[in-house]
């Protein structure tokens, strides 16, 4: 709200401000409505989009669809904002971007929840690992015996595996934590240096897996997520918008 | 400030909030270097470090780095907090972190700022395009012809590549930026789908030209930047921090 008022120049506070800002959204609305229509009729789909994404779909899966999309659509801007999945859905809450794309289960009633492909997560070692060299599948209550890389709270990769731990009758807190990383790509050089395993999407090992500086190992029982789209529920959806969501399903069956 | 105040359980509001804070502060001082001579007497190193780090020093460069410091300080905890530059600086006037490591300049007078090594960056492409195939040195105003593909605002890396257009007269203004991507790692993904060339630090990208998924081109001028511990004056040093910032300074000389 707040921010539909600062592109009038505005600042206003109490009572009169809120009726003001009602009325200020409301004929924004109408102008993007009418924006719409007229790029309806003309056929034009053009634009800007600001998408967010936790980190592991926005490295390693997003720019593949967002090329295409961009190729089919050149006249668009695109934006991508990059956090874990907290603050993604923050970013959404807020307005500060039109689509979040995260790896964790979203609660907030207010916001429009849409389930997208599911992501396979596996164990990461070194190469020279002892798990590696074994090769054989990874049970839950293994895993505390090794010094073992995590993402920082708020990370929905962190999240699925306390689950997963918990699940599967194993305690978060028996872990051997040795080291707290803030994005995929640094905890794939820690594990690359042998410092300690972890658990990764697989879609985020691709390059490593080829070059031979990580080796991956499946859980037992396997460990998988869904992706979600995160929406506001009473945000004007705009024309480029409903293209994106549509691309972006058609492209998730794809993958499956 | 509330921070510490923050480990005694007590909120408190005005003078004398401020006063049983100073003392608070005074108090925590004396007994961090309380333990810090304990472990001079000792020998012993440990503790536990937050570390922030903007993006492609975080995820390129630091895991080596704090790999080795690991293994030669085993007792320590260290957390890596990843952001862009900004943010890491505020992190750090904040007290969030104890040391931040950023790519752009910085000028906030109450921070110790030390320059490590310089980064240097070229010209990232997808294998196939025009300019890889010519394969010359690419002068700054030839960008303005191709689709870019930039970091958003906030980052060291498009700081410096502006400051640069600007130094070689080239307006910024015109450059064709097709798209904003909040992480080097989603940045290379849009690049490997020619969806644009872009600027990128060398190091990010070894993996990518070792699989011949992108390609290289050195800018002409040649473009490169410091990177620089950021840290507050004021905070009292403890030990383990110390022996972290000489391992890192020894680790820079390394790298020249």
């Amino acid at each position: 709200m707040t921010y539909r008022i600062f592109h009038l120049g505005i600042e206003i506070e109490n009572t009169l401000g809120e009726q003001v800002s009602e009325f200020a959204e409301r004929i924004f609305d109408l102008y993007t409505e009418m924006e719409n229509s007229v790029r309806d009729l003309t056929g034009e789909i053009s634009g800007a989009l600001t998408i967010g994404a936790s980190t592991t779909i926005a490295e390693y899966m997003l720019p593949a669809l967002l090329g295409e999309f961009k190729n089919q659509y050149p006249d668009i801007n695109l934006r991508l904002k990059v956090s874990n999945s907290e603050g993604i859905v923050s970013m959404v809450e807020h307005n500060v971007i039109d689509l979040g794309i995260v790896e964790a289960p979203v609660t907030n009633k207010n916001l429009i929840v849409e389930v997208c492909h599911d992501d396979h997560l596996v164990v990461v070692t070194a190469p020279n690992h002892e798990l590696a060299r074994r090769g054989t599948r990874v049970k839950p209550a293994e895993l505390i015996q090794y010094p073992f890389v995590c993402r920082e709270e708020g990370s929905g990769t962190r999240e699925v595996i306390t689950q997963y731990l918990i699940d599967q009758n194993v305690n978060p807190a028996e872990m051997n934590y040795c080291m707290e990383l803030g994005s995929p790509e640094a905890l794939k050089g820690a594990v690359e240096t042998d410092m300690g395993i972890s658990i990764l999407s697989r879609s985020t090992i691709v390059k490593e897996l080829k070059l031979n500086t990580l080796a991956e190992l499946q859980l037992d029982p396997s460990l998988s997520r869904p992706f979600s789209f995160v929406r506001q529920r009473q945000k004007f959806r705009v024309r480029i918008m409903e293209e994106l969501l549509e691309f972006a399903h058609a492209y998730c069956q794809r993958q499956k």
